[in-house]
């Protein structure tokens, strides 16, 4: 913190001053905050700027149009939170509510206090994703959080993770609100909104995808959380411990961190690549993979009238959808149609682009593959 | 449904084809939508014109500023949904997420269905409320609802709160995301995100406040929604029967009933007030009377150099405050440092316009006082 460059002696450590949560919050809100963003954070009135006149834009908007997302930690957040309190597995049984829990099946373990900067990292890229899968350039994200049980710190990790997220996605953290310390279940809650722009004649809704089209396949970081639901029945299911690794999923983390892995933040490079092509013309549809999996997600792209041809040998699935499949005794269509399959973002894009595109997104730190593409047909993926 | 002006004569009751909620819930989402909004509801791609060629906004925007607030159910979505359902209270004494439970001290019994459709009433007004105070035109409102309990019914229910709130407001609601099933508590949680524009040079944030301003207050509709911790501990502490009416509180309904009654929305009032006023020059300050009660909300615009001088028999304080008071043991100071009192928006106005946009305000349908006046001081609400 010294403003000199020189070494400053070291202080006798009882004398240390503990940082202000409150600071190392406004800390966090801060590392967001580019020059479209007005007023104090985090305070009462934070606005956007949306100026035409000034390049605060990277590109300018002439039609702008607005796009929200919302997203919550959901299962996700039962799992993590579990994992802070294995008391919560007890003196449930009775209880409509806790029949619901998913903590009362798992029987996780305490883990690390880590997780709740993962959990929000999590949330705010699933918001993210779907936003800019619709075309638009991140503006904002805003977030709600419900949880009577957690510290301040807690509360510094969940701000850390949320700018995290927008510094990923080249957006700021405008404001939040705690909710009531006396939420029903004094369980995690965070629930992300994200807001963005789009050029109107821009906005990517699937409709221009055409047969040879190219279907990019961009590597995810795991489960990803939309498809939780079924990733907790079958823990349950199978009487999977979760605190234990397993020699199959190749990964030396017990089961349960493998699981919470946060999901990969797609929205810098996507904008990124949106500012640098015109989306009309090559880029044809895009895709969060979340809920519906690999093939549920592509069939948003299809429509009525084509078929995608996925290649398998294209891009390596990591074991954990294998595991998930074994455990769970799935067919290969249930585990496409409700997983990910290491394809946590799709883009369809004209044959003649597909390089160029796909060498950019590299640069930006994604992972690409060219896995497939489309013919005509009736909406269906087809796996071979 | 019919197009014709005759009357028909109504089928046989069994016959009556029954509606299909998910038209149910396009229906109520398609009657906020105006000009501006684009895409189809509740489609994933949805988004809503910032158009400066066209009339779509009542006034033309130079410098749009963009904010946004978030608001959830919290604990008053414990008390409501309790009321669903008596056995909760049930078999959850070990535990520490229960410990903080609102649902095991109150001891409600189930009561109406309806409550769904006004707690997504309370949630928009409470997110909306906090954007018009800062002078931000509402634009759209977006929701995320976690509830593995909610029947289709009750999320038609919901959906019909949100679009009523969203049609006060004159915004659109655009679209939402469910969360997981597998919801840690399975309860009611409802999220809602509101985003607005204001023009640059209009912010509201108090900072224009003089001595001479005059207070307008608007009337609330009852507890609103941010006071609600300390009303939750009044009812455990003193043991109040919230399935009971209670003389004093001079309303037939349960006590309960009038604890849950929404909170008021301000949103049209007070867009319209800031289309018809030069805000910078009239109104100095405004805001939602949330956290803080009436006295801590004043205190945001009087920063640390002026006071108001509140006359307490310019306005008639709802008989709940003095029962909560009462049953609370809550002193004078107490109560209105804690609760609205009765007003649930404030405004700071120039002496010369006070009655003209009293007035205004009247006009859109809100009751409205003028409760006092701003003096040089050091930032305290003053009481006589």
């Amino acid at each position: 913190m010294s403003s000199t460059g020189e070494k400053q002696s070291s202080p006798p450590a009882a004398a240390e001053p503990v940082s202000d949560p409150a600071d190392l919050i406004r800390g966090h809100v801060r590392r967001t905050f580019g020059p479209r963003v007005l007023g104090p954070p985090p305070g009462f009135v934070t606005g956007l700027r949306l100026d035409f006149n000034e390049k605060l834009f990277k590109r300018n908007y002439h039609e702008p149009v607005l796009m929200g997302t919302m997203a919550g930690s959901s299962a996700k957040g039962a799992l993590a939170e579990f994992q802070q309190d294995g008391t919560r597995a007890h003196g449930h049984a009775e209880s409509r509510q806790v029949a619901n829990s998913s903590h009362a099946r798992t029987g996780l373990q305490p883990v690390s206090l880590a997780d709740y900067r993962a959990m929000a990292q999590d949330v705010v890229a699933m918001a993210v994703n779907d936003l800019v899968a619709q075309g638009a350039e991140p503006l904002f994200v805003q977030h709600h959080l419900s949880g009577a049980l957690l510290t301040e710190t807690e509360i510094v990790d969940v701000t850390a993770g949320l700018a995290d997220a927008c510094e990923m996605a080249g957006c700021a953290l405008l404001g939040g609100e705690r909710g009531a310390a006396d939420h029903p279940s004094g369980s995690f809650d965070l629930v992300a909104s994200a807001v963005g722009v789009c050029e109107l004649n821009r906005a990517v809704d699937g409709s221009r995808a055409e047969a040879d089209d190219v279907v990019l396949g961009l590597a995810g970081t795991g489960i990803h959380a939309r498809s939780f639901e079924l990733v907790l029945r079958i823990v349950r299911e199978a009487g999977l411990q979760v605190e234990h690794p397993f020699a199959d999923l190749q990964d030396p983390r017990p089961l349960g961190q493998v699981l919470l892995t946060p999901t990969h933040n797609y929205g810098g490079a996507i904008a990124s690549l949106l500012r640098n092509y015109k989306v009309k013309q090559v880029i044809t549809g895009m895709a969060h993979v979340a809920g519906g999996g690999l093939t549920g997600s592509l069939s948003r792209i299809l429509g009525a009238t084509l078929n995608a041809k996925l290649d398998l040998t294209r891009w390596t699935r990591p074991p954990v959808f294998q595991f998930l499949q074994s455990r769970g005794g799935l067919s290969e269509e249930d585990v496409f149609a409700n997983f990910n399959m290491g394809i946590g973002f799709l883009l369809t894009v004209k044959p003649h682009f597909a390089d160029a595109i796909a060498r950019h997104l590299k640069r930006k730190g994604e992972s690409v593959s060219a896995i497939g593409k489309l013919v005509n047909g009736t909406g269906r993926a087809l796996l071979k």
